[in-house]
Order: structure tokens, then C-alpha cells, then sequence
């Protein structure tokens, strides 16, 4: 099973409503997109935002409707080949980078399977052993809103005449917050999921980590430390980089973040001035490990980032630890920079992507969710601007190889004590 | 300049006529279309249908109104960088297969575009000097209501889902036609465009060729016949092809004919039974020099393609020469076979593209138009079931390279005597 | 310093030995070779034998007589830019899949040019603070005798009249071995280089690591279980892959270890039939996890391998704990399988290769040696039939890209308790 | 057949004699290298030297002793796999980007090869019917010689080191030739071979053309002059380049011929000023093409170069007509510049490597020499500084692809009168 331990607290009346909320985000988001927009596919690694619509519905359709309810049928027995993600035992599938040529079905189709997948699933909210799916189901969906809107960010930006997704003004530069540090004086700490409620496989089992004595900045790069970087020859500095990274610079001609240019970054806005303040985002694992490179610090382990999160719980409580600057609504995501630890961005850390001690994926094709990209990734914590908000927990494990930065991705400093 | 002589015999209001009928056409093409199907690009070869609907109104734009309209302003100073195709004279462009990720701007756009730029156009057609001009961006616009339709026929077979354009029944099989053949004696033969009336600069000056005695198929090579070339092994024998053919066929596992599936084929009316008596069409220059060679002859050279055409144009204008299974209005391209030489389907000559003695483009970035791909190309004459009906002529000179078969290409048997 | 520790055991005249036992075996093993053979590069991950034997000669001139003997001058100014590997801070170099282009130097020269820099080395072994240089340069180029036998070997192999370095009779079969379990109570293990003598900068600092209660097999996998492997349908079946690995397996058509041809494979002999009970050599580790989960294990992890190995290592001392089939003449190496941990094949771990806790690479361009490559590899443990005898450690890392199998690699399953 | 009509006019003894001096050279152009010099193959489009000599040597057993000598048996059974160069109908062969990892067999071993070939040819010169195939067999051998030098001094150039394959001054400065013009007054010519003696099977058949009238330069286009056209902004200037052109020199970031750097270009002699008076060479077709059109002028077609030569034969007889710069012994190739319309570089024509009407290629293997690369390639004309003296003729047709100029490809230029 990919949740670990299924809420017991909630009732079918509020997963129904969880479910309904997700699928409702999910459709909002794409309101401010033409049917065109929604089918653009810019490069491989992302997907059309009517994929996406259409990816989760077939997610419902396939491991809830098919497999668990009685007599239904398939809304159209073609369109598991294209929308199936990655599925291998569910078969043969689209190439990847045939998605941006599924014009049709329309959006309206799409739109009108997902509504029938909603009422075919009313009846399964009653059945205690689906709960475990459904909550997978619904946090899949989920990543695929901030997908979506990763995903259609980079499909917008390749078209020169810079177009907006939303038309917002934007926001009054943010303060500057006082670096500080959190410490942690070493010892065993408890990593992995611990409590009741929804978590993917991979952030289990819970096991013991034994850790250093270290600090953890707390607060994110900025955009302004960025641009002290780049000016001090960041780019330029082939000490700074890992040697796969200098490749990747040079190939690429890398010399700022993604969507920098100059002064202005692309947002889901149009173009913008960057905030100095705002913690800098779309940058690789190459890039922030260059950054604390030449900061003289380094990138924190995945276990030095969880064990900090659960040690000041308390205290982030009353700040929304699982909040910060997240989704909650349609609305353009936009990093900011607070004092939470989740939130704004995504963290490098320099924790590879790999199996928890006695790690077993799930049986079945759901089995497939996580464990097979235990190769070549680094994990990030935390959450972002494009992360829905409830999303967020200190055993999530974000996954992205080293060069991918499409993402609102970060990074936060750590050092040896 | 690049028609060679322009028509004296029409007036300004039928030159306005055959501009709106052009204009006209263009935008009913696109109707069975949705926004998403009209901005699909599948390969660098093709291009969206809106981006054909707007890169044409920029040639009106640019080489009529903006050079000799006084006073006219561009519509969005933005948008020559994205709907120029490949006038270096013109400026830095959007690279070619990036012309995809334009969702916007929108359909309503560029039709909203092409009525102010049809409106500003008024003007300009009593203006003798202008008629070249006017007459170039007509058959410029007719080009590419060819590429529309090939173009889209791509973009919609990628999608796995079997995407029609238009719901229309399959024509009823063809007739056979029996084999016959025109013959010529050799001799002095009269090559290029001639007489009154537009004609690209390509197809002059013309000038004389000295042909040796050789007999042309008056049918093309039929579905059928392509059936028994693949039934022999046409596809698996090396000796066939030239050298870059079979490296294409190996790398590409090629066989057979483009938008073929079993018996079936794709078409702009989605998979259809492929009627053995019609024109085989969506070959390359490749697969047709290794059917004429299986065949035990050969491809016809441009020039004797242009000698038999004119030699039987007297008797030919009963059936309209220019005629055949040509496009006059939005309806669904398909070749069914005749009598004619034009229609159907381009045949592949074995002349390179390559200037006539004492070729000159014209001067500015019309010029490039056409002299600059005098490489690496095969010259096919003729029209097809794609063309629009009035654009083919003797002395028309189309171009592709030996690999392409995207366009409705087929072939006529030559043989020498 | 790139060693953490230098051996205050050896005398001057016991280094210098070292080094011309070193020096020697490099020149012996390319004794098989032809010019030719020698100049061959078969892929960019592989370098030519004769620019082995440069570029280990480049590393002594530079970081021993250029910059510690005074007075010295280089042999050719222009060969750094030839054998310099990859060290950005000693400035640009020639590409590094241009390294099969050096027909010139000749041997000869090469040979002369050893010669010489091995006589103004002399003085230097007396110099108690070049000790740790002097011992990374002996490293460095056991290290480099590994990599040329490794990549004549894959060179060899691309020639289809299947040469042989060597003309040797193969061995006979190796005894079955009983299959027994070495076992960790789980715990906390000290991980890193502690001892005296030399290791490389990428083994410290030493430091704790928590440990869970698992197995790990006394044996290698062999050639024998890996035919059951492949007619089980392991390299078919999706399930038992990584994602990357799935993709690399169709990409390329992997259906076996990369010199197998049915029940031959190729060695530094020519073709030869493999023997069942010796390890599987030359597999990548996509296979090596993918066997693993199809036997219903795991790899084990860098730090369960390296446990294991200190808490035997009393025992297997009596069996040359350090030894094994490894090299110590110039001899076609062969795994044949044994009882020891080190030997035969390094053996895949499941442990990314990421820096120690508090780990820094050495100042200045030697600092690029290890740290540089901390991203997307995996660790492998042990030692091969082609690596020098005395060249492993407990605490060795080496470190490959998850795709690559030109070296000869194996693995050793774990499985929790 | 290939040849069009035997030689009459030689005895078996002036064949044999042939024979002996054209195997003779080939082995005499490889003294200069190092068995790793032979071994060297720099792209796709070169091979060795080693293996120039054993292809040539495998066409002799093949198409002569194999298939004429009864009897005679493989010198080696696995040779043809990997000496065969593209003919099909000899079945498959190594790939051709491969030939650089035959370091095996060794240059000792092909010579012993080549001498024993040699031997069992000695009976067949006295056969008549055979005559035309052997002479076919040393214009191979001939051809491959210009290819063995130019692919080599490719491969040379790859080494940083600057290695030179022969060590000799650089010639004089060559005198100015003021420029004169052939005029041609159009009319019907004469083309392709008609005389006695061998020719290559697509120089017929021979056949009439109608020319226009038109001059032809009576020197060749210079590196002075070249230098002025990079001066003029000449690879800057888009719109003197074809469309093809000026992808390849964006992509490739051309600036200058292959060789140049600066006011040096390499030679087989090394790096060496080049010589203003002397003619440009290694240039693609591109780049000639772009010249002309820069110089107001063009390149003459194969028609004209052919009808100026065969016009001006008698005045040119006293000055060895096929003479001019060419190689007759082991020598290093260099233009100087000369009167003759023949040597110092091959001539780009704009005609397209076509059939002439009704070409036939020869039957069996042989058969592929010539006719199925007949697409995508232009013709030169005349002969290099590398062509074997005697090789040359007004009826031959080299032919390469647009972009390749690892050749010794210069330009003569055209105008209409």
C-alpha cells in the first residue's frame, strides 16, 4: 500500500469533500488558459495542463472505478494509451513527448468525463478499505496542480511575446529577515513518516538516522544573494561546480536562473521585476550546490531538514507549520519569502533519492508511484508557492534530477557545527 | 522582380476579386478546426494552421502595406518576429520548430488580423506597379493553403486517438485506367514560363533544352501497384535504392508509403480503405526512384515532364489542363486518379532543383523566395488534389527534399525509347 | 590533502620502490599492444592505452616536479594541453573524445619521457612532506591500470575479427560455492578511512553511521544465476526495473552482460565460454538492482558492505582480506569467484556517492580528484581481478554512472532481517 | 560495364605494369606514417590509411580473383566483413564509422596481403575480357589514393601537437595570373566520354546538351581573393548564401576554409602561410556558391567546364592538358595554381550528380560504383594536387555533398555573356 497509515479521523462525508475540492482546484486552474494554452507541451519532462486534467481522471477511473466499482465501464477504452502516465503494468502508452499533439478530446470532453468519473465516485467514499487509495488520489491529483502549473509557466515562456497567464500586479517588495540559525546538536533522530494520516510510500518506513552536530539557515536564498553570485562570476567559476554541473553550464550556456532576464523574471504574470528579497527560485541542484559552494556553507541532508522541521514543530505551529506561502486557490503562486520552513520553494538538499531502510513499494501498479525513480535524483523538502496548501509534511520527499529547474525549486543553507 | 510578367488582361477589381477569394479560402480551411488542432506543429517541416493564416497576412503586411502604403502602421510590432518564415532580409525570428508553442496569439487574433490588413489592402489594387507584387502574395497565399492541408493531415495522425478534419464517406472506387503513353520524339524543346500571366521567378528565363527521344505514362502509379512493389520485396531489396534512400529506409523502417496502415490509410477524413486505383501519393523521392527502378524505368526529368505538358495542351484544354482534382473550395483533399497531367498528386521529376541559365532572383527579400533552396531538392511538376485550382501551371516548379513525403506526392513512369 | 593520513611506516626507499614497481607494471601491461592498439578509443568514457600512460606521467610531472622540484622544466609545453584529464584549474585541455586522435606522441617517446620523469623523481622521496603526493600519485596511477586494461578491453571488442591481448588458455571451472550469509546485529558502525596508510580523500572523514539487523551473501552472484536470470525473462520485464533503467534497457537493446554472446564472452583473450560458478562481470547497475529485486533482495548499502568487511576482517586476514583475484603482474585478469569480499568484480551498492559528513576536498587542482563527482553515480565496493593487489581498502569508494559496465563489475546481494 | 571501351590500344604487359606502379604508390603513400597514423579515422566520411590499403586489396580479390580466378581462395574468410566499403550485394560489412577500431590486422599483415593478391593477379592481365574490370580496379585504387591522403591529413589535423606528415619547406610564393576569360558561344556540345579507354560508367553515356553562351575563368579563385571575401563580411552576409549554406555555417560556426587559421592553413607539412597566389582550397560547395554570388558571378555547370575543356584540348595538349598539379609519387599534395584547366583543386559545378540519358549502371556489384549515389550531391570537375597523374579526363565526374570540404575543392568562375 502507498499510504502508509490511513487517517482514521475523517469521515466519508469529509473525504468526499477533499475529493471534491481537489477535483474542483484542479478544473479552476485552468480557467485563465484557451484550449490552446491547455495543450501546449514544451519540452519532455512536462505535460499539457489538459493532460493533466485528464492524467489524474484516468487515475480515478483506472485504480478506484475499474478495479473496485462493480458493472462500470470505461468512459473510452482508447484513452487509457494517452493518458496513462507511466504505468508499465498497466501497458502500452503515448510517447512522452507526443502529449502537446492531443488536441483532442477537447477540453470540453474532458471536462464532462471528469464530472461522470465524480459521480461514479460517490458511492466508493462509504468503503473503509478505499480510503487508503482515495487519499493517495487525492494527493496525486494534487501534485499534479502544482505540475500543472509548473508544466504551463514553461510552455508560456517559449512564446516571445510574453504571454500572461493571469494579469496581476505585482507584489510590494518583501522585507529583509535577519539570517539566523537553527541547531541541532547530533544524535539519533527519528526520519520518515510517524504520525496517523496520508503519506506516499516513499516517505517511509519510519527509522533512525544518526546526524552531526549542524546549523540550518532560517531563512531561504534570496534573489538579491543570487545576483551577488552571479556577479561575483558564479557562473564563471569552474571550482564552484561539480564536474557534471560545469558540463551542464557550458552545454547550456547557463548564466542565471530560468526565467531571469536581467532585472525581470517570467512569472505566470508576464514578465516582472525580481524581488531581492524573494528567495530565489528555478534553479538546478547544480546551481545551489555551487551557491553554497562559494558560500562557503553546504546543502543540508534530507534527515538534517526533516529532524529540524519535527524540532520546531511547536514553535512553527503557530505559524502554520505546514503553510507559508502556498496554494489555496486559483490564483498566480509567486514565492515570497516568510519564516516557515515549507513553502516558497522547494529545497535542494544533498540527499540522493533512494529506499528508506526496509522500504517496499506497493503491490500492483500503484506500486510504480515512487520507488522506480530511485536512481539519479536528488530529494528536496519543504513545499512551494505551487504546492496546495495541506500538501506539506517534514517526511515529504520531493524528488528531480540534478539539471531540472523548472520547478519553483531553492535552496536553504546549511553548515558543520 | 518575381513574376515574371504580370497580367495585363485583368482588372483592378478582378485582381481585388481573386484577393478576396484567396483571403476567403484560407480562413474557410480552418473551420472544421479548434484552437488547439489550428496551433499544433509536429515537426520542423510543418507549421501550425494559424500560423499559415497569420505568416500570409505578414507578407501583405510587410511587402505590401508597410513598403508601399504610406502612413500604414503595423498591427503589432511584435508579430514579425513570429510569423516571418525565412526572410534573413527581414530580421531574427522565432526558430522554426518553436512556432508550436504560439497558443496565442489567438485565432480571433489573426482573423480579426487579416480583416484590417484586407481592409488597409483596398487601396493598393488599382496601383499598376503593385500588381506583381499582389499577384506574388496571391500565389503565396495558395502555397500555403497547400501546406495548411498537409500540414494539419501531419499533426492530426499523430494523435493515437484517429482524429478526423472532416466526417465525409469514402469516394467510391475509382475506375482502372489503361496504361498508355505519350511519346516524344526529342529535340529542341522550349522550357520556363512563356507566356503572359504571373509565374514565379523560379520557372525562368525561359529557354531551350535538348531532349533525346523518350515515351511518359499518361497515368500515375497507382495504390495498387505500390501493393505489388511491396509484395516483391520493394522495400527489402537494396539494389532498388540509391545509396541515401536505403540508409532512410534502414534508420527509419520504412514500408511503405507515408500515411499507410494495412489497408487502410490515414486521411483528412480519418482512416480510410486505400482504393487500389488511385494515385499512390505521401511518398518520397526515394521510394519513387525505387519503384521506377523495380519497374524497369524511370523518372521522368523535369524538362520532359514541361515538353510532353505543352506538346499536349491543345488537346489536353478539353479535359482543363490545369485542372484535374484540384481544391476549389474547404473540402477534403483527396486523389482519385484522371486523365489529366496536373492533379492528384506531385510527381517527382529526377532534375535537381537548381536555377535556369541566367536565373536572377529578384531583388530584396522577395528574392528569397525561392533561389536560396537551389539545393539538395528534387523538382516535382504538376498539382495536387491539395492545390488550389488556377495555381498549376506547365513551367510551375515545386521542390522537396528526396526524404520528405509529407505533401501529396506520387509519381509518372518515363521511359526511354 | 587528498590523503587522509600518511603512512609514517615507509621508508624513502620503500616509496620509491613502490613507485617503480608501479611505474613498471604500467609499462608492462601495454607489452601486448601494438602502436595501434595502444592510440585506440573506443567511447568517450574510455582513453586510449598509450594516453594512460601519458596522462599518469603528466599527474607526476605536474604535481610533484613542476611544482616541487625547482628548477625543473616540462618535457613539452604542449602535452599538458593533451594529458590533462580533467583538472579545470590546470587550464584548458584537449576534448576529452579526441584522445583517440594521438597517433603522436609514438610509444617511444611516451616511453622516454616515463623515463625521464621517473629519474627526476629521485630526489623526492626523501621529502617527508611530499609523502601524501607521492602516495596519491602511486594511487592515482594503480587506479589508471585498472581503467587501461578495462578500456583495451572495450576497444579490443569493437574489432568484429575478435583480438585477443593476450593468447592464454581459459581457466578451468571454477567449484560451485555454498551459498552463506554474513550477519550485522544492526547498530551503530564507525564508516571511513581510520587506519594508518593511505586513502583517498572521498573515504573520511571517518564517522558513525546507524545500521538496521541484515544479511550479506558470502558469495557474488555468478555467470550460472544470471542465465536463470535471463531465461526467467529478467530483461523483459518492466517490473523489475528502475524507471531510468527500463528506458536504458529499450534504448539500447540490453538483453545480457555487455560482453556476452550466448554462451561466450569476449576477455583480454578473445572470446571465450564463460563459466557458470564464476562471477557475472560487466553489468550495469540498472542490472545489478534489477536481479536483485527479481531474487527478492537488495543491494546492500556502501556502509553495510564496509561493516561487514571491518567485522571480518580478523578473520580474513588469514585469507589476504585485501587480496583475493586481484592483479599483481602484467596477466589477462579473470574473475573466477572466491571467498573473500575483495576481488573479482566491484560489487554495486545501493549508496549514492555523496560526500561524508564534514567532508572538503583538498586545496588546489588535486582537490578535483573525487569531490567534483559527487552526482548521479553509485558506489561500488571491493575490488576486481583488475585492480592491483594492495590497491583496496574497507574503506574504498569507487564510483560509476548508473549505465555504465565497461568495468569489470558485479554484485553481491543483502537482505534485511 | 563501367568502363565504357576498353583500352585497345595497352598490352597485357602495359597492364600488368599499370598495376604494379598503381600498387606500388599506394604502399609507398603510407611510408611516412606510424602504424597509429594508419589507424586513424577522424570522422564518418575518412577511414584509415591502413584500411585504404586492405579495401583496395579486397576489391581485387573480390571482383578479379574471387569471382575470375578459379580456384583461389580467401586470403582471410573474415576480410570482406570489414573491408568491403558500401557494396551492398557483398553483403554486410562493419559499420563505417568503426574502420578506425581495426587496429587489427596489423600494417605488416595487409602488406603481406596486398603482395600475395598481387602475385595471383599476374594471369589475368593476359585476358582480354577482363581488361576493362582491371582497369576499373585501378582507377579504384586510384581514387582511393586521393582519399587515402586527404582522409588522413584530416585525421592529422585532429592532434593539437601540430603533427606533419612530411617534413619540407613550403614552396615559393606562386607568381600572380592575370585573369582571362574562355568564352563559349553556346550551341550543342558534346558531352561525357566518347573517347578510346576507360572511363567510370557515369561519364556515359555521352550525349548532347544545348548550352548558352557563357566565359569561363582561366584561373582559379585564389586564397587572396578569398581573403577578401572574409574581409567583405563574406560568412556574415546571409543573403550570398544558399538557405542550406547558411544553416551549416551558423550551426558549425564556419568562418574560413577547413584549414585556415589565420594566415596559416594545415598541410600534410604542417602548419605553413598560405600562399595568396595560390588557389583556395577546402571549401564546401556552399561556400563556393556563396562566392560567386559575392563576385557577381556563378559557377559554371558540368556542360560548360566540360565543352571549355574539350574546346581548348589542342591549345592545352603542350601543356600536359591532364596534368597541371597532380600527384606521380609519394609526394605531399599542394596547390600552387597553374594554367591548366586540370589539378591543384577539384572544381565545384552547379550541376547536381545526376544520370546522363539513358545511363545504366553495369550489372552485379560493380554496379554500385557510381549510379546509386546519384542524389543530393554536385559534381566537380577537372582534378586535385592529390589526383594520380593520367587519372584525370574531361568526361569525369567527381561528386560530394554541399557541405563537405575535407577535399582539395576550389572554384573557377562563370559569367553569362
Amino acid at each position: 500500500m502507498t499510504s502508509r497509515a490511513a487517517r482514521q479521523d475523517i469521515s466519508p462525508a469529509g473525504l468526499a469533500n477533499d475529493f471534491a475540492a481537489t477535483r474542483s482546484l484542479s478544473e479552476a486552474l485552468v480557467e485563465p488558459l484557451s484550449e490552446a494554452d491547455a495543450t501546449l507541451q514544451s519540452m519532455e519532462d512536462a505535460s499539457p495542463a489538459k493532460w493533466h486534467l485528464a492524467h489524474t481522471t484516468w487515475f480515478w477511473e483506472t485504480f478506484l472505478l475499474r478495479d473496485h466499482l462493480e458493472g462500470y465501464s470505461l468512459f473510452d477504452d482508447n484513452w487509457p494509451f494517452v493518458f496513462n502516465s507511466y504505468y508499465e503494468a498497466e501497458g502500452e502508452r503515448i510517447h512522452r513527448f507526443s502529449r502537446g499533439m492531443l488536441s483532442r478530446p477537447t477540453m470540453a470532453e474532458i471536462i464532462d468525463w471528469r464530472a461522470k468519473v465524480d459521480e461514479a465516485m460517490q458511492p466508493l467514499f462509504e468503503r473503509e478499505e478505499l480510503r487508503p487509495l482515495i487519499e493517495l488520489g487525492i494527493a496525486h491529483e494534487q501534485q499534479h496542480q502544482e505540475l500543472l502549473l509548473t508544466d504551463i509557466k514553461h510552455a508560456l515562456f517559449q512564446n516571445p511575446l510574453g504571454v500572461a497567464m493571469w494579469q496581476e500586479e505585482p507584489k510590494a517588495n518583501s522585507n529583509t529577515l535577519e539570517q539566523e540559525w537553527h541547531s541541532h546538536p547530533g544524535g539519533i533522530a527519528r526520519i520518515g513518516h510517524q504520525e496517523q494520516g496520508f503519506a506516499f510510500d516513499n516517505e517511509g518506513p519510519d527509522h533512525r538516522v544518526l546526524l552531526e552536530p549542524f546549523e540550518l539557515s532560517s531563512s531561504l536564498v534570496t534573489n538579491g544573494e543570487w545576483a551577488e553570485f552571479i556577479a561575483d562570476g558564479g557562473y564563471e567559476t569552474a571550482s564552484l561546480w561539480l564536474s557534471d554541473g560545469w558540463a551542464w553550464v557550458k552545454e547550456n550556456g547557463i548564466a542565471a536562473p530560468l526565467y531571469w532576464n536581467g532585472d525581470e523574471a517570467f512569472t505566470h504574470c508576464g514578465s516582472q521585476v525580481w524581488d531581492p528579497n524573494a528567495p530565489v527560485t528555478h534553479i538546478s541542484y547544480f546551481e545551489a550546490d555551487a551557491f553554497a559552494t562559494w558560500a562557503g556553507m553546504r546543502l543540508p541532508t534530507e534527515f538534517e531538514w526533516e529532524a529540524i522541521t519535527r524540532g520546531q514543530e511547536g514553535e512553527l505551529a503557530a505559524h502554520d507549520p505546514c503553510g507559508g506561502n502556498q496554494l489555496d486557490q486559483a490564483a498566480p503562486p509567486l514565492p515570497v519569502g516568510g519564516e516557515g520552513l515549507f513553502g516558497d520553494c522547494w529545497q535542494f538538499t544533498r540527499s540522493a533519492y533512494l529506499p528508506y531502510p526496509r522500504f517496499q513499494p506497493a503491490e500492483g501498479a500503484v506500486g510504480e508511484y515512487n520507488g522506480k525513480f530511485m536512481s539519479g535524483q536528488f530529494v528536496l523538502k519543504g513545499a512551494s508557492c505551487a504546492t496546495v496548501r495541506g500538501h506539506s509534511r517534514a517526511s515529504y520527499r520531493n524528488f528531480f534530477y540534478p539539471h531540472q529547474r523548472w520547478q519553483f525549486t531553492g535552496l536553504r543553507l546549511a553548515r558543520d557545527v
